[in-house]
């Protein structure tokens, strides 16, 4: 635990150094005004998750490493790495809060619902997307691996946009014909929008700092878009399922009309009273709508499926990763598949 | 003029072939509902400009060529580049009409005024984002300027979110006190907002493909920064002062409490009680207010005002363009200037 809070400190002192570069980045010649506003901007914004992410390619880029000690210099590099995932997660999610006229992000307003910041919100989304090749620019410039980078990060944020608009194009038509939510809708809207910039991304990145070719890992990549898969049907099955006291939340994917892994399953498996059960109270923010569908749910072992799921994703990604020759590369996939197992939050 | 439509055709064939290569990426397997969807938010949104920044790639990058013919592969390339910077222009309209909370643009309705868009819009500002990096890398990636190309759209983009940024903030301040509006605001808002991506953009990506590195060419970065002020303050003028037939709309600065030239200016000439006026009438909706403000841009004699900064600003442009070593590089800056030098819209 010592070491692993000594690394979150170290990492949170690199949120520090970054922060300051932007403010006094010498292509933008800041007012005291706009200084002020990207100052709080930031601090709202960017570090108050969990920061799995950003730590996940420390962890990943020591794991390729096999223990030997990095330099400082090793250390800030590959923290700043982590923090370019976690500015582009606070991009997303303050642009997310927007579009589906959130309430809260963090247990706080959301961003865009403070006082003076409303639609300027927009713009800070676009800023903090651009703070992350500020980021690269300076601090990866002359590495071999810059322009690999640039190409990684701008593809990854492609297909994170893409996943967020078939989501949002799905519920549009889902809201007027539920049997358009199927598996394999359900699977591509997880698969981009979610995966790589969860899953692939901090690997990706730890991989061409420790001086690997992309293009040689695919399996390593199918491996983690398989986990940030299965990661995603945890958390929609937790939304119904899990206890609101250990996840933090109350789901509300019913009442929201989500594209859910459950509602998916259930109606894989309803027969056609149930599924006009579904048609009827899905989507409705009437408890007693709810209510029923979560009792449908039930009826149909939903827990059952899912416990089902879990261990058979798990035996698939552990024989995928044992396949895979470098005992390192090996490490960094258990470690991410190990958080994650049967999580309960 | 026949050589010039031409261009124009050439250039709307291969934003056809962009365009096609987009809905196929491999990164991002379509769905049929996401397909149409793409498909139709890009022609709304990108092709019906003006052009005329996307154009000046191509006019640049033939100057800096001397009449040598292009090659077919060099036009397509060409083009391409423009469009990149017509995809940007779009991406920033799409997101600044949610953030103005705007009705038309280019005498349609805005996109997130559209049936089933609304916020889908946000989501489809960053696709459209994104999109230019997917065009460069398909078509650069093995060019030995492909890296400083992505460095040159990053830089470029966060001046103008920037900008942006200045602007949203100075509104928010100026309503409160309008003496917040100084000239050095407004050109810092203006040089950042508008001048890097529309003027100094486009040169930058035909002295790019021509072989040129930018590093070398910062008199011309400053030049054409210097006609982009030049050419928004002419737009803050005719907002005011042009044909509304002539400019194709009816100019709404001093309803929209903006930060124009014209305000700066008269808060600078202004005696005490003129300055009440301004206070009192300023970004009221009003046409009585609208009309106190714009006698008193008259009293001020605004016009004359403006006619001296064009004669002195074209005088100090061209000074500086003949200062310049290489006659190609004379003639690209001299046809911008040329472009706008008095214009009436």
């Amino acid at each position: 635990m010592a070491a692993s809070n000594d690394i979150k400190t170290t990492f949170l002192e690199v949120y520090s150094a970054l922060k300051s570069e932007i403010l006094e980045d010498p292509a933008f010649q800041s007012t005291p005004d706009s200084h002020q506003w990207v100052h709080r901007m930031l601090d709202y914004n960017v570090p108050g998750g969990k920061l799995n992410r950003g730590l996940s390619v420390v962890d990943s880029y020591k794991l390729l490493k096999e223990g030997k000690d990095l330099s400082k210099d090793e250390i800030f590099l590959v923290c700043a790495l982590g923090w370019c995932i976690e500015w582009l997660q606070a991009y997303f999610l303050v642009l997310d809060d927007i579009m589906d006229n959130a309430h809260t992000r963090r247990g706080r307003p959301c961003w865009f619902r403070m006082e003076k910041v409303g639609m300027i919100a927009v713009n800070d989304g676009l800023l903090l997307r651009n703070h992350i090749p500020r980021i690269l620019k300076k601090h990866f410039r002359e590495k071999p691996y810059y322009v690999d980078l640039l190409d990684l990060f701008n593809e990854v944020e492609f297909q994170t946009a893409s996943g967020q608009m078939i989501d949002l194009i799905t519920t549009l038509e889902g809201e007027k014909d539920l049997s358009k939510y199927t598996l394999q809708v359900h699977r591509r809207i997880v698969q981009y929008k979610t995966a790589y910039y969860s899953f692939y991304l901090p690997v990706a990145c730890a991989l061409l700092m420790a001086g690997e070719k992309l293009d040689n890992h695919l399996v390593v990549k199918n491996v983690l878009v398989e986990m940030g898969t299965y990661f995603q049907v945890q958390d929609d099955y937790l939304d119904c399922f899990g206890d609101p006291k250990v996840i933090g939340k109350i789901g509300t994917d019913i009442e929201d009309f989500k594209c859910s892994w459950l509602v998916v399953q259930a109606l894989e498996r309803a027969n056609d009273d149930q599924k006009n059960l579904l048609y009827d109270n899905y989507g409705k923010e009437d408890k007693g709508c709810v209510e029923k569908v979560k009792k449908l749910y039930h009826d149909l072992d939903l827990e059952g499926v899912f416990a089902e799921y879990e261990s058979k994703s798990y035996e698939k990604l552990i024989s995928s990763i044992e396949g895979h020759p470098s005992e390192a590369v090996q490490a960094v996939l258990k470690s991410f598949l190990g958080k994650i197992y049967k999580r309960q939050k």
